[in-house]
């Protein structure tokens, strides 16, 4: 289906679950001139549970603002439903700020995959802890900021990424970012925070993952993206993949694979990111993919 | 979602894709109680395109009748969007017989997956152009009648697999039948003729496809489960999955291999076709899994 | 590569890795007549580390008996090199007894693909605390024993299975066994039980894991085949496999995915415990698959 | 297992099978003082098949130099087995020209790869039929030539590029070029010249793969990478993937997600080349990877 994305809005909605809403929703928006193109919802229990709603909409025909559509939305549908809801129109790209240490792999591969228009999303930045990466990163014509992060200068230093990301950031990517971020931090951007962990998580929590994988000899293994929470590795997951290993494999070659698949599957997360595609069910996510 | 499947009744849709069929159909089952529980939506094209839709929705506070709600569906939306429509009520259990050869992997594998509950389905016949397997149906408890198939005997053969089938089959499962059907029986079961084709279509159309993929040097086999279709091999294709080979197999192993593809696939595509999980899109398939 | 299975040997070993270890063992062989159909090798280390073999060769142009074929190898050839290791002729085919209680899809798989020789193996018993699968396995012709296990009566249980056992069972198979078996019963068939244990391991050790694996929204759920060791669920991986989920599945929909993953997984790990396709490297495996 | 890669060499044999082979390649290595760290090998047949043998052996100990070594085994094994063989130094690393023409992916993904050390290859030169890739290819510090290649310049074109990688390519790649070579060319460098072709070939030979995929609405796509010959798409298959499709999937979808699968396949096959791990079977490849 090939839509304009420059015309095109989305509806995200999270409320219990009870008949009628989905006939609400669309109702409204038809009303409106808004044309459906995109709908997917989920129940989490057909009794009792909460409803989850992703909707695509395209906007040439609305019949108002879209700060009046938004208003009259929660107005007319979200109050009656108790609805959490949000109405993103594209035209308003989302801010993604990386932080990276000296591995590129996940970096570049997002910066990639941006630079050549796979991800609407804007990047005014990218921090690390390390200034090894600046050229990779204004080669891609992207602002490279250096911020020093040791144990003893974490505090500054949480206070210096802070101030960065102030006003320019929407949600944060830790593209292999070898620092653990204080809760403070974290409470900051709560389940805007993207991480991408090189194991297939809950297996291989904490450092070294390959090498405890290596010792364990699994025969596949994993990367998992998911949402930075105070609890260590422990956020809910977003996207995970595999490759299958054997013997034969060094630890050096089982990072060799792992590079690879983290950076698909944060690639994969941050464009469903991008694409609000992603609801937030507890310490579970819904991914309308 | 626990759902109550006796309770669970679904609708799919075709139609030309314009504003308001969401809103209208919601609308309408939510006026006559129907709690809609799920719900996937496509649009083949965002201008001018088709547009389809499975819905499923519980009928416990209903205030119509099965058929009543039916004819007042197709009276107050249906005609007004031009659709293509059907709903099927649970209780109405569909009916499947099996045609099968020698091979009794694919059919054993879905007489043991209806028999532990997997499959909602009947399967009142199971017919045979061999002898050989009348003890494994059997043993299920289901009857299985035996017709002899030559090149000199396909249109007596033909006639009476038809007889069989008349009253007592929704759809057709070839479950390696190794018999070409006439395009004449073919038209008896339009897309109600599910077939399992030992290849990754459409790679490797006719006969022995893992004799032409071991003599190809291919690196991934797969199956392919399509509906039938007057062109051999051609149909719209359901469902397909792939495995990884190497130089070391066989043709043998190949084969050994495949059995367990077939198997997934076929279970696969007979699930969604019990579930009304698939939709016409011209000669390909929409698959709401 | 098509080969005689009834003339087929096999050779496994282990053992520090030095110079000169294929050299030795391919030449010996060849000087008594066997053609080397198939070699493995794995070094665990270049320097220091052990060493592992597994050969398959054809034995009609041996010069000596089998008997005296695996005296000379081990008088010539493996005390030299300090080796562990075993020849198999594959005209012994080895003994599996399986252990089941409930659940028959793992029990199944394994005696359809017996009963249709896939696997060279014989299949003397199958045993379980309860007395329903019965019919199943005499259906295919498999002597069943019942054997009510508590907690109470573990002892008297484990002491009956352990008489049905001897002289009747190379290796042992827990196709979805529910009991726990104690470090006494383990101890006497060490790395000769295979679990097949349904989550990806090391996630999810213990009870319940579709749930454990619900609770926690993973993306991508498993099965793996190990070894019994007296730890659970620690013992040497031999085999795992994936499928993808999503949100939309009930903790019912996970359990019947896992069970085709179970059957593929535990019916490859005994495909290559019976072509003796396993060694271990202390907790872990080296599979010449 | 951790090896020096600067003290590797390598040795591949293709020849007619026949007991003893294996003995008396290891036995002129170990007599020569080389340490064997890898060993496959493959019979196409038990019966009047083909060998294949390839073999990973560390030098600091060898009593010959390269050169003598190399002789040697010529006259002391290879005469004697009618063996096709090569012995490999790593400290001759093989020289990879690339041709390219606007599509980056699959070149930056190489060129990434080998800038991190993941690729034991000098890379001399980039040929593109456009210049659009000039800065992305210098910035890697590699030289970029530019060769216009119309209908009406092909044979001077294919005269330029022959010039340009006479005495700098051991091999070819062709990284998406989106010219067909000429017999004469291909003839140069046979089954040296790498293409990946963007559909799992046997299926969607020619152009626009993706467009014919969408078109007969498969479930899987996939990219092979494949050696060329003078018919079209026809060549031995290196290495292939593919991944899971849906009727959500707009063409552009199934191109960006074909990119990824390209990368990778490509990825993987250049490696191997690069090590050493494909021989040739006819029409075919052994791949020991």
């Amino acid at each position: 289906m090939t839509i304009q994305p420059e015309t095109t809005a989305r509806l995200l909605i999270t409320c219990p679950d009870r008949p009628g809403i989905v006939s609400a929703v669309t109702t409204f928006l038809y009303h409106h001139g808004a044309n459906v193109t995109e709908l997917d919802q989920h129940s989490s229990d057909a009794h009792g549970g909460r409803f989850f709603l992703r909707l695509e909409f395209q906007t040439p025909a609305l019949d108002l603002s879209s700060e009046a559509m938004s208003r009259a939305f929660g107005e007319v549908v979200g109050e009656r439903f108790a609805m959490d809801w949000r109405m993103n129109f594209a035209a308003n790209r989302p801010r993604m700020v990386l932080l990276v240490s000296k591995h590129d792999h996940a970096l570049l591969e997002l910066l990639w995959r941006w630079s050549r228009g796979e991800l609407r999303v804007d990047i005014p930045l990218v921090i690390s802890n390390h200034p090894d990466l600046r050229g990779a990163v204004e080669g891609f014509g992207v602002r490279f900021e250096h911020v020093p992060f040791t144990q003893d200068t974490q505090v500054a230093a949480e206070a210096r990424i802070l101030e960065l990301c102030r006003d320019s950031a929407d949600f944060l990517v830790l593209a292999r970012f070898m620092r653990i971020l204080s809760p403070d931090l974290v409470a900051q951007y709560p389940h805007r925070i993207i991480n991408i962990h090189h194991s297939f998580l809950p297996a291989f929590v904490g450092a070294d993952p390959y090498q405890q994988a290596y010792v364990k000899g699994v025969k596949i293994i994993g990367a998992t993206a998911h949402y930075v929470t105070a609890e260590l590795d422990q956020g809910p997951i977003i996207e995970q993949d595999v490759a299958r290993v054997s013997h034969r494999m060094s630890i050096e070659e089982l990072k060799r694979l792992g590079r690879d698949l983290e950076r698909q599957v944060l690639a994969r997360a941050v464009r469903w990111q991008v694409e609000d595609r992603i609801l937030l069910d507890g310490s579970k996510t819904v991914v309308f993919s």
